[in-house]
Parts: structure tokens; C-alpha cells; sequence
């Protein structure tokens, strides 16, 4: 049984944890902590983990982590980094699924995060839990950089295309579509429903922070720099993300599309491509650790446009965390992970 | 392992059952028929099974029914009726989830159901499916009638109180509120997301066929005839039942009403009393088995509130179909049934 | 042209007042106040009002209010009672739009409402604006008390039984469920779209504000205490209450009820009784200011069940004080109110 | 007065249509309508409109449309083309809510539409009812093809940049999302709440309708053929589009774009042009008639981003036909259509 502690366990990210290790078979979570809710049942806070845990939230000072196998960081930014030093110098390895260590070069995370980074000597260990691209340095890491959720969709999408060398790398072009669960669990008007129910809008035009982390996957894939427009929008809906990727073609004469992209997620048990035509919906995913893409090219002409679907506190966040966990400890990499999409 | 045949298996009731049972360790789905859709992959017309299931579906004729050791009814009404004699006569157990053998008087079930019971002589034998009230008769039945779910969510909130003879039985009040899929999955102007969207309504006040069944089993446990008005809504969501029940005390002096229920639920595993004071939300049992209830007595007057909340496909169907599966095949209740509930 | 100001134009009381006094033509708004967007073009916060009004929010201080004919209070409740002696005492006319003058009571005010109230002496004078009930009061009115969402919804669909003293007044019971957006525009994690999105849930089942007022209007009506069971839902839904109300009839002999109804609200301009059999919609109101009832009789028994909805920020909120305010005004009742509800 | 006939009442164009032109003062609808709803009163269809209009459905046949100063067509796309020959004839004129009459080149309609053209010869006389781009032609018109939802968000977010020639037109995208109104009221599966609530999708991106009627539009602008690559998206809401624009600009010392823009609709009175940086969101027009634009250049690169809100039954149907009448008949272009958007 693999020890877990759970760092901030009352956003949605903490939440859709516990809901997947409940049903991991090698797993124990031995403690979880939250200042505000310090002694308060998981399950007072969350009533879908009735009968699933009798843990209570502790304080961060009593919650015993270094008894802890691997400790999960579901914190806000910025928080990971100051306690990762020490429970690795105490032998606990560590899945941040924020971003403090998302991002290897310091300057870029302390222009796009607006703080000083507390750790940065270990920016070049934390290995990108993306497994279809580090899954070797994911079995080793002691300190894994869970991905961001529209990197985790945007990322997948691309890949391809990008290690195939088909494409214009300058122009990429990533229109991205989130459920409000993306924004967290903390009081603000402007993730009310009253606010954000029944409309939609693009935020962040000018720039997103996860554009760089999408860069810096892409630029790696490419072994050259890409040049990335991204914009995201807020959906009305709870969980899913959706991103609509537009490549141009480097050459007409490009082959078989539909092939390329089954032969590179053969052997990935959670990238799924389509059949040929399909529009993925983000309800095929609700809940599952699935990515499911399509791969178009409209009346054969020069842009590629690519959907991709995930859930975003799966895939893109709880799940992919767990996936990492397994590929860790050395456990098949779809221990615990196998739940069947909720539709409807 | 169960060889289970599922018929229909192109609505809510059916997709839900695929989604159960592709993690249920002891069943195999053998076949399940569609007319409309004989000869597609059941993951081509329900992506989220894509990986869980190869099967097609085929029609009712191809399908090699009594090779099977249960067969699922998820049809509309009126269709199983024509086929379970010859399925029992084959040997083959049945769980019926649409209404044919929920009501036991042929009179009644005609007259709400406006047509001609097909197997009366079956209405006797077959077990009415809500193991809280009818464990052992499910554990040997060949013919189970999957209760209705507004049945299910109100049944279960007036058990205690009916059984211990505390209410008066002559005007009990249901006040229900359903998810759009308990409508299913068929192409109606009525069910359009431009008209069920961002609105809510009552529906079938001067009478619905959830009626007579709640009262059937009200008054078997009460031991005479009960009087209930009933009244149906449908929500803007999806998934989810909550019921909010009315009674009134028959004797100011009642004792602990929050341990009469607790007390009643003790050995349930599907039926969580949740604490005083409580009010369940339906995303609580969201894609769980699980009914959640809470009693009040507002002000200590004569007047009792309970709260009971279901997810209509799980509990208040397929979920209690598999429930009553794991019964009738000597399996541990909970098998395949422990996911936790999708919040948020 | 009436000159009206608004204290508290941040919420959706106040952006819903704006919307409606656009389009009013015998009104100008001179002045809104808010502490927190001083400064800040209104249009700036609700771009739906860009191209209506020029008004920047002004604090309180700042505001002219004494110049106005009208203010309209759409504050938190406790803040109108401290203003508005000296705005009467200036010949200002007012319509609070929060609790603070509704309930004659002020033991049970402050018993509620948790504090002491600060100008008791006006609780007789202040014209409770339900303009069904209270017409002619309204006109002379210096101070009117605009009614609560549950309370108009509730008191409508009761009053024309009530009056006619056709039903058991000791157990009323009124099912309520409302939109989010009568919780408010304030930071809140219950109200966040992640946590009440796709979900339903009872609140407030021991007791609730709205319960003191509804029991006012009844007992004034039927002139002697009715008893009152309420309970109020959430809606996973922006706008619009329902109310499902249940009354014993106290003869089986009754006439037509349906004619009652009609017969009651023939001169209504904004109470529209359904035809026999209807079951009125949320959205069939949605921005409109008009409340639609039905009555049914189920199976001729003695359990009447009406529905009745309104728009809650419309008829329930701003919409009914705009109607106190032409009443008082001597303009025609319907002036600027003539909008046609939004569906779908 | 301007009296008014509607073709095919039933839909969700035409119930909008209705719900304009009940609070316009210089019209009068004298017919409505609906082979199938012929006798009933479109009140009983619409509950929201009671009180508005006492009209009742008349079969095609029965209705004196030859009365009618003007015709709307409120149809599926194929019916308007039959019979607008007759009603030119006798003097009536039309404005076509469908596509028949958009696309000026037969074979392309004929490609797309999948069916012949009834009356060819009326393609060139038609005029393409966008006010911003036709308003002259639109005073003059016997018939008036009211342009698509998407092309209207779509055309006015590109246009200002197309007439300036400031960006490459070979490789314009428009990635746009459509609230699920704009697939009609008609009953279908794929339009359940059941099956697009909480989700979203990509849809026709191999190809749609609305691009050739775009690239129509955007190259008239231009004087040249432009390349547009299309894809439309299902939003989990009833009303509001979406448009977000992508283009690169042809040159990097490009003035002042927001100037652009704002000199561009100065004299629109429906198009806003938002302050820089602003987000629109779809509910800033929910029910009325403007469409927003914001235009970005993120981190100052060439890559311009563009986002365009309406309401598609508005802007982009019903209000959109209701401006071009007012052209038609000379009345001030507003008339009717100065509803402020219901936020929340």
C-alpha cells in the first residue's frame, strides 16, 4: 500500500482525488490537510465521500507528511514550492499539480506567476508528468510537474503533428473551451452562477499562463521554438475542456492523417483517436482519465483542425496525477483508473 | 461469471447499465438488441464505451437470448411483458426495468398503463425490486420489477415513518423533482434543450403512473390503504432526483426521529441517513447508488420534512437493477456498485 | 419625468431595476450609489446596459438623494431602515427593495432578521407593496415595503383560496424553488456555478425569512393565523421561481375553482390564471413581470395543488417595485412594464 | 401601420419574431402561419405570449398573405423560394429568415443546400439584409435574404479588418459556438437536453453551410476571394453566439486597431465596438439586438484575435429581419428594438 498525503484538500482538484483513490486498490490516504477546515470529516465537507473515508482535515503542522510514501500538492501556486525542498530531503517523493514546476525556465514562471520562485535548483529535476511524453522520467522522478488542463488538451492534440514535422510551427493557433470547475473552489462573483450560467465568453486573450507551458512542450517536441495563439473561453457547464487546434500543412502532399495519429497513441491507454469524421464530445470523457481526439482536414485544404477532449479535473489534473502515481510506484499505469465516462 | 442479455440497449437505462457493469467483476454482457441500431457498436453510438465494450447490437431475433443466465429488460413499457414467459420457461432469470410487473393489481396497472397486461398470471410471482423492503424475495426470484425511480426516492423516504406508524396516512404529500433523462432518450420537441433549459415546471399534476406504485408499496408496509398526492417537476439538468415529502405526525409525544431512520438504514448499504439538520443535494449521488435522506421537524410543529435524493438512472434504475442482480446470484450486494459519486 | 435614485446598483436587483427603468418613459434615474464601484460607469459593470445609461456610481455620501422623487433601496437587508427617516423627512418617497418594512411585527422582525431595528416607528406606516392586496395604500404611500421573491409567488397562488375561505388553514404547505439569482451577486463558494450547476437541493427546511411574511399575508387575508410549512429549493437555473402549493379543502362541495381564480385576478394586470390543466413554466415569465397560476384538483380529492411562477428579479424583485412606483406616481399601473418574456 | 404576415410560426425564429413585434409600435401581425398548429392560438404554443397577440395559427391556404405589406418566412430552408415569386408579384415584400436567397451563386447554394433552386432568377434582385453592409439596398428591397446566425458574428468581427486590407485573407479562421436555439425547435435526438446539457462539441467542421455565405460576404468586402476555415461549436445554452476571429496581419506597423474598429460602426447603432481589452459576453445581448466586438493583438504579434457576441434569434434572426423592415418601410432603423439584454 502506497502512503499518500494530501496537501489542500478542499478545492476541486482535492476532491476528484480522493474520488479516484477511494477506488485504487494499492493506495491509503493517510492524512489530508486544510487550515481553514482543520477537524472537520472529508466527508462533512464533500457528502459524495459518505462511507468512502473517515479521514478529517488536520493543520499542515500536525499532519504527519513524512510518514508519507508521496505527497500530493493540490494547492493554489506558489504553495508546493516551499515545502517540496524538505519532504524530499526526507525521502517522500511528490506530484505538485499546481505549476510551480511546470515550467523550466525561471524567468518565464516568475514573469507569468508574478513571484519569486522558492526553489528553482530543483526546476530542472521536476520531470513533466505528461506520460505520453515522459513516461520514463516519470517511473524515476522523485518530483513530478503535474500538467496544466488546457496543456494537457492542447498538448495531446498537437504532438503529432509537431514530432511528424507536417506543420507551420509560427502559426499554431489553439481556441480552447473549459468547464467552470477549471477555476477552482474560493468565492468570487465572477464564477457565480448567476454570473457565468447560460453565456459564454473568451478570457485571457492578451495572454494566459499556460501558453508558455504549452510552448516550452511544443518547442521540445519540435527541438525548435513554435509560435502558439492561444485563447481559452469559460463554458456553462461544470467539467470538460474542448480545444480546437489550427495547423497549417508545411507540404500538400501530406499522407494519411487518421494513421498518423492511431500509430502515435497506439500503445497509450488514455489517448483515444476517433474514427475518421468524429466530433468528440466532452461528455465521452466526464469523469474518465481519457484524452479523445480527431484529426481533420477540411475540403483537403491546407489547415488541419484538431479536437481534443478531456475532463479537466481528470486527465487534466486528479487523474493524470494518479496515472504519474502508478508509473511511480510501479504499478500498471491504469490501476484505479479505469471508471467508464458518465453519459448522460 | 453472469452471461447477461440486455434488451434495448440504446436509451439512458441502457447505456447506464454498460457503464455499471463494465466494471462489475462477475458479469459478462453477451448481447444486447436494437432494432434501430442492429449491426453498430454500442461504442460508436456511446463513445464514453469505447475500450470497455466490443459488442454490437443486434436484433431482438439474432440475439441468442436464453443462452443467457439474466436478461435485462431496459424497453419501453409493454415490451417485456410479451417476452418473459418464454425466457423464464427457458430457464432464464429476468429483471424487467420498465413498469410491466411493478404494480400488482392488473386493474389498476391497465388503466394507468392503457393497455392490456400481456402475462397476468405473472404480476403474483414477480418481486417488486427494492431490496430495503424485499432482500429475500429478490434472492430467489426468477421475475424482478425494477421500481420506478420517483417510487424508489419516495418509497424509501417514507419507509421509516409508515412502518412505525407515526403519520397520519390519509394526506401525505410527495413533492418530486426530476433530471431531464428520466425522460429517456427519444426524440421529442417536448424534451429540447431549448425547452427544458434554464426552466422548471410541474408536470402531471392531475395524475402520473408513479402514483399507484408508491402507494402499493406504502400501504403494504402500513398494512391498509394510504392517500398520497404526488407531483412530479423536471429540472434543468440532467441527472438527479430529490424528493420532498410532507407528513404530518399522528402524535405530538413521537420519539427520535433522527434515530428511527438511522435505525431503520442501520444494515443498508444504499441508504445513508445523513445528520441532522442536513438537506442532500443531488450531485451527491450523482452517477452513485446511493439514496441520501434527511428528516426534519421544522419549528417541532406537526408537520415532518424528509429530504431524499437519488441519481434517477443508478439507484432510481440501472444501478438498483444490478443491485438486485448481485441478490438474486448470490453475490455481495455492494458488487460493482461502490463508484463514487461525481461531485462536482 | 419622475427622478428616481437607486442605493446598491451592484446587485442583480439593482442592474434588473436599470433594465427596466431603460426602457421606462416617464422616469430618469439621476443618481446610484455604491461604496465599492464609486466612479465607475454602471455600463462598465453590466455592458447590457451600454448605450442605456451614462451614470457612473456615486457613493452614498456623494449621491444628491434628497433631489429625487423616488429612491429605490436595493441593498443588503438593515441598511434601507437607516436612511430612510431622513429621506421622508426631506419629501423623498421610497421602495425598499430589501426586507426591512415588511413585516408589521418587530419582535418576529428581529428575530429573524437577527438584529434590532433601527426605526420601528415606521413598521405601521410602510405599505406592504403587494399592489394585488394593497392598491389603494400603495398610491397614498410615503414608504413601501416591495415583497420577497417566495412571498409573492407563494401569496398570489393562496390568496383567492384564502379569501374565499374554501381551505384548512393550519396546514398550508408551500414547495418553493428558486433561481441562483436570488441568492445575490456577492462572493460566495455556495453560489459558484461548480457548486450548484447540474445539482438540486432543499434549504433552510427548519426555518426561513420568507415563512413570518408569507404567514402575514395569509392571516391578514384570511383574518385569522394560518399555519405554514415552507420549503425552499435551489434551482440549477439563472431566473424564476415555482412554487407548488398544497391545500386541503375544508368542503368537498366547493364550486369552480378555476372560476375563482379567474374571477379574483379579472382586473390583474399581472396575475394570469392559466387555463384548466396548465402547468406553468418558469420561462413563460422570464424578464416579464407577470405571475401565471394554475389550479388543479387531482383526482377530485381534497388536496388542491397550485402552481404559480414568477420572474424573481422581475415580478419577485424590481419589476413589482417599478408597478409600487407608477401606482404612487398616479401613472398607468402597467407603464414600462409591458416587456414580453424571454423564451426560449 | 405596416401589416405583417409570418410563415411558419411554430420555430424558435418565429416565436421571437413575435415577441419584437408585439412592442412595436408601427406594426401589426395580421397572420401567422403553421400547417400543423392551424386553429390554435400561437398564446396556447407560447404561454409567454398571453395577452400579447390573439391570433391563432392558419393553414398556408386559408391565410390572406396577399393582404400583407410585408411576408416574413419563418421556414425551413427550401419552402420561402416557392412561393416569394407569388407574393412579389401581388405586390408584397419579403424578408426570407432561411437561406434561400443568400448565396448569389445558384450552383453553390444548390451544392450545399442539396437542392434545386426555385427561382434563380430572383438570386441577383435579392439583397443580403446586413444593414452594416446593404443598408441603402436594404430600403429599396422587394426581398430581403436575412443573413445566417454565424455569418452575422462572424462578418461584422472581420469586415472593419477585410475592407482596411490589413490582414492576409488566405488563411482567416473563425472558431464560433452557438447556444442550441439555433438548431430549431423540431424534435429531434441529437437536440436533448439529455444529450447536450453539461457538454460540448466541434460539429460539421468538414464543412457547414455558413462558409461559402461567409467567404461571400468577406470577399465582396475584399474585392477578392478569401480562404476562411469554419467551425462551429455546440455551447450547453439556449441563446447567444460566440465568434472568435483569427487573422494575421499583412503588415507589422498597423495603426491604431481599436480606432479602426470604432470608426468603422460609429454610426451603427447595433454594432458595439467594447472598450480595449474587454471580453464580450454572450449574455450582453441576450435578447437584444447588438452584437459586441472586442479586438485584440496579443503580446503584440501578428496575430490578431477578434471576439463577436450576439444573440442569435436577435442579431442574428429575428431582430436582424425587424431592423431591415424598418429600412424598408422608413421607419428610424431602432424602432422595436431598443430591449436591453436580460443580464443575469
Amino acid at each position: 500500500m502506497i502512503k499518500v498525503g494530501i496537501i489542500g484538500g478542499t478545492g476541486y482538484t482535492g476532491v476528484e482525488l480522493l474520488r479516484l483513490l477511494a477506488s485504487h486498490p494499492q493506495c491509503e490516504v493517510v492524512t489530508i490537510t486544510s487550515r481553514a477546515e482543520a477537524g472537520k470529516p472529508v466527508s462533512a465537507l464533500f457528502p459524495s465521500l459518505r462511507g468512502h473515508f473517515d479521514l478529517c482535515f488536520e493543520t499542515p503542522d500536525a499532519a504527519n507528511l513524512k510518514q508519507c510514501d508521496l505527497v500530493f500538492f493540490a494547492t493554489p501556486n506558489g504553495i508546493a514550492m516551499t515545502q517540496v525542498p524538505d519532504l524530499l530531503a526526507a525521502g517522500v517523493r511528490v506530484i505538485d499539480l499546481a505549476a510551480d514546476f511546470r515550467i523550466k525556465d525561471q524567468a518565464t514562471w516568475e514573469h507569468w506567476y508574478g513571484m519569486q520562485h522558492a526553489c528553482p535548483e530543483l526546476l530542472e529535476e521536476a520531470v513533466y508528468g505528461l506520460p505520453e511524453i515522459n513516461r520514463q522520467a516519470v517511473k524515476q522522478a522523485r518530483l513530478v510537474a503535474n500538467p496544466g488542463c488546457y496543456p494537457t488538451a492542447v498538448g495531446l492534440g498537437f504532438l503529432p503533428l509537431v514530432e511528424a514535422g507536417l506543420i507551420e510551427l509560427d502559426t499554431l493557433i489553439a481556441d480552447t473551451k473549459s468547464g467552470v470547475s477549471g477555476a477552482g473552489r474560493k468565492a468570487s462573483v465572477g464564477q457565480l452562477m448567476g454570473e457565468v450560467g447560460e453565456s459564454f465568453k473568451a478570457y485571457a486573450i492578451p495572454g494566459h499562463r499556460h501558453q508558455p507551458e504549452i510552448r516550452q512542450t511544443l518547442s521540445l517536441a519540435a527541438d525548435q521554438p513554435v509560435g502558439l495563439t492561444f485563447v481559452p473561453h469559460l463554458l456553462p457547464m461544470i467539467r470538460g475542456i474542448e480545444a480546437t487546434l489550427y495547423a497549417r500543412l508545411n507540404n500538400k502532399d501530406v499522407g494519411d492523417l487518421q494513421a498518423l495519429f492511431e500509430e502515435r497513441y497506439l500503445d497509450e491507454p488514455f489517448v483515444d483517436v476517433m474514427p475518421e469524421g468524429s466530433h468528440p464530445e466532452t461528455r465521452s470523457v466526464r469523469g474518465a482519465n481519457h484524452c479523445r481526439i480527431a484529426v481533420h482536414r477540411p475540403m483537403d485544404g491546407e489547415m488541419l483542425v484538431i479536437s481534443s477532449v478531456i475532463d479537466n479535473l481528470v486527465k487534466g489534473a486528479a487523474g493524470q496525477a494518479v496515472q504519474s502515481m502508478n508509473l511511480m510506484f510501479g504499478l500498471p499505469e491504469t490501476t484505479g483508473l479505469e471508471q467508464v465516462a458518465l453519459l448522460p
